[in-house]
Formats: C-alpha cells, sequence, structure tokens
C-alpha cells in the first residue's frame, strides 16, 4: 500500500513547478497550490499571465544590463545622470537600495550575480566583457564596486578591480565601517576591526 | 526625486502576482522574479504551464471534495477501500497524513477549510450539505473527525458532530492525548491534562 494517496497530475505539475521558486521546498510548493487552486484561481491565472508577459517582454538593458521593457532602460538615459561615474551592483535589489540612499546620481551597472567558483559561476558566465566594454565608452571616469561584503562578493570586487585599473579607470569600493545608528556593543569584531583600520580624521 | 527606480511593468507585474502566494511578501516575491527571470527563464516557462494546466484538469471528486483529474477520484472509486467509514479532514495535506499512518482503509472527505466565522467562513461556504449528502448515502455508518485540534478545527469538529450525530450516524473524533515518542517534560501542559482526562487502561 503507498503510503500517500495518488496526487491529480496537474496538481503534482503544479507543486513541482513551485518548487522551482528559491526557498519554497515540497511543503510550501504544496501550500501554495491548494491555495491558488483552492482560494485563489484569480491569483493563478494573474500568476501564469504575468509569467508569460515577464517572459515575452523583459530584456536586459543594453547599458546597465538591468532588467528593461526597452532597449535601454530609463535610468541609463536619463540625462540628469552623471554618466561619469558607474556603480557596479550585483543585482537589481543593490541597485534600489543605493539609489533610496538618495546620496548617489551616477549610473549603474548590475551584474546579476557575483562570481561563485564553486557554484561554477566565472567571468564568462557573468560577461565581465561587457562590463569592460560598457566601463570603455570614455566618458567613465571612476567606477564605484558596490558588490556586496560577503566572500563572493569580495571576491568579485577583487577581480573587477585589477581588470578595470589595468584599463586606467580611477575603481573605489563602498567604504566599510560601523553602521549608522548601531551601538558598538553590538557590532561585530570584524566590522570594528576594519572601522579602526580605516578611521578618518574627525 | 523617487527613490526607487522605475522597475520594468512586466517585472512589476510578476511580483504582483507572485505576491498573491500564500507566505510570499514583497521581498520574497522579487527575488523570486530575478531568479526566474535571470536564472531559471524554463522554470517560468513549466510554472506558466502548470498553472494553466492546473486551471484546466482540475476539478473536486463528486465524493470526497478532494481535488482530482477525474469526477471520482482513484481513492473513492478503490473497491479495497470501507466505505462504511468516512473520515472528514481539512485539506488533501491532513488527508495524506492520516494515509501515511497506515492506520485507516476508509473513505475520506476533504472540507477544503475549516469554519472560521472571524474570516466569513460559515457553513456555506464550506458546503456543509454536500458533506451531509454525501454521509447519508446508506453506506456509512460511522463519521470520524480528523479536523486540526485548534480552536477553528475544534469548532468545525464540535458543528459537524452535532449535524451528522442528528442524522443518526456514529461520529467520533481522533484521540488526544501524549505524542508518540515525547518525553512528558517537554509536552504542554494542555496536553496533559488531556491525557489525564482521557486516561484508558493499561
Amino acid at each position: 500500500m503507498d503510503s500517500h494517496l495518488p496526487e491529480p497530475e496537474p496538481l503534482r505539475a503544479l507543486i513541482d513547478a513551485l518548487r522551482r521558486l528559491p526557498g519554497v521546498g515540497v511543503r510550501s510548493a504544496r501550500r501554495m497550490a491548494y491555495h491558488l487552486m483552492q482560494h485563489d484561481l484569480a491569483g493563478a491565472q494573474l500568476l501564469s499571465h504575468a509569467l508569460t508577459g515577464a517572459l515575452q517582454d523583459l530584456r536586459h538593458c543594453r547599458m546597465c544590463n538591468s532588467f528593461a521593457e526597452e532597449d535601454i532602460c530609463p535610468t541609463c538615459v536619463n540625462p540628469k545622470r552623471d554618466a561619469s561615474v558607474l556603480c557596479v551592483v550585483e543585482t537589481p535589489a543593490d541597485q534600489n537600495m543605493i539609489e533610496s540612499s538618495h546620496g548617489y546620481r551616477g549610473l549603474y551597472y548590475v551584474l546579476m550575480g557575483r562570481l561563485a567558483p564553486l557554484e561554477g559561476v566565472g567571468p564568462q558566465a557573468l560577461k565581465f566583457d561587457r562590463l569592460l566594454e560598457r566601463a570603455s565608452d570614455g566618458v567613465v571616469k571612476e567606477v564605484i564596486l558596490a558588490t556586496n561584503f560577503t566572500a563572493e562578493g569580495e571576491t568579485t570586487a577583487h577581480y573587477l578591480s585589477d581588470m578595470l585599473t589595468e584599463r586606467g579607470l580611477s575603481v573605489t569600493r563602498l567604504a566599510r565601517g560601523v553602521p549608522a545608528g548601531s551601538e558598538l556593543e553590538y557590532v561585530d569584531a570584524g566590522t570594528i576591526a576594519w572601522a579602526l583600520m580605516e578611521r578618518r580624521k574627525a
């Protein structure tokens, strides 16, 4: 005797497909499928359409490599932005965080990933040659490396720094230090060590 | 100046649609959308198809009310199952748990929900008349109420118990007590109280 009841094929297929979403295991996928099929058929319809729409209409901006509907995204064509500075981030989410700091008026380049040799993600997979070409347009003077401060983000920054400095570009990295509003007692030792090393005149 | 960069419309639509999934907030939805569009276009295609397929082909079994491809599901037509016992559960997931206990050979009725007056889910929404009709087929002798042991599951069980007992059916409820394999020290007091009240001859 099978310990599970046979699941109808369309339901099983839906559960399997939902498991492809990041962070979704078989239990969550089943709960999502039950929810959609029992309580939100309109939501299921909507999601199906949205997926088709995104697959059809979404592309990468030719300049910044972020998601865009157009050949070149509205940020890259905005004449009010400073085209001499290029900020390199891992994802559109990171780009949004920088934008929401209101501290940056230059342009962006979105890697859509980071170097992760263990996962087989190398310079080719991230199309570093496209970034090199973008940064070598003669207008860009400074490249700010704003990849994450994780092992993989740091590796990516080091690699890009070497590659871009060779081309005569000024390459900078986001400052490391104590987060705004934090109490030293609760900041990790590594951060304190960095903040000490990179201390500046008050 | 807007603190967020404009998001391409197809991407925004996809993120909104993903948020309809239970337990998915805007951050997860964005992460899922980025993942699908950047790293798993095949998965996005698959999910879109699976949703369409499920919307088209999935219905409710005429007998047990669970999801099925057929008019009557394979479990309900299985002649090896004992048609005189009907086990009432809230969801197909609960049904699977009971099935995997290898302790039940009767049939099921899946409510696809539970009474939740605060959410406006009453006897009509759960189509209790369908269950009543199903249980009154002359073959069913005993109805086992296996709704959850939560406030809402208990309310549902009480309500169903009254309704079904009136029809002359034998109505039972899953036993409450100390979970198998557990140490008393770590069992909550409510469970211990129940286990004491419902103690049985050793």
